[in-house]
């Protein structure tokens, strides 16, 4: 099973990763961009069958190690065996 | 208009960063973990109201500064003027 798990700043947040992609494109010219914030994306593939068994796992890894709780919120998305996922 | 880029790592790249998480989620005990890889997410507001315009600057921005063609992927989601999105 494949799970995606995005990591984003809470907002309130400073973010100065997000606010220097957002002045490099101003400044390439692309222009009514309001605001850009960065966060992670995390990839994991695990081979625990059962969703709910999955997803609790899954929690457990982003509040223990992979977000810090007093700044960030996590986001998990399951997906069922399905491979191939971000191709461009 | 909100915009998720997400920007992953091409197959056959290395990820020490992935690599990083994954030894350290195993030694916390988390078992059954075949593969982490990470990637970017950037958040995107934009004052573009139509679609199908947005997309295509949102390509661009891609292409010529975001993401590392040789090496990332990336992947564009937008959500319609939907503010709150990636609370857990």
């Amino acid at each position: 099973m494949k799970a995606i798990i995005k990591i984003t700043l809470k907002q309130g947040v400073l973010d100065p990763q997000g606010k220097a992609i957002e002045t490099a494109l101003a400044r390439r010219g692309f222009n009514g961009i309001e605001e850009v914030r960065q966060g992670k994306l995390i990839e994991i593939m695990l081979n625990e069958k059962d969703e709910a068994k999955a997803k609790a796992q899954l929690v457990d890894m982003c509040e223990k190690l992979l977000a810090n709780m007093v700044i960030e919120n996590y986001e998990i998305e399951l997906a069922m065996t399905d491979n191939q996922a971000g191709q461009a």
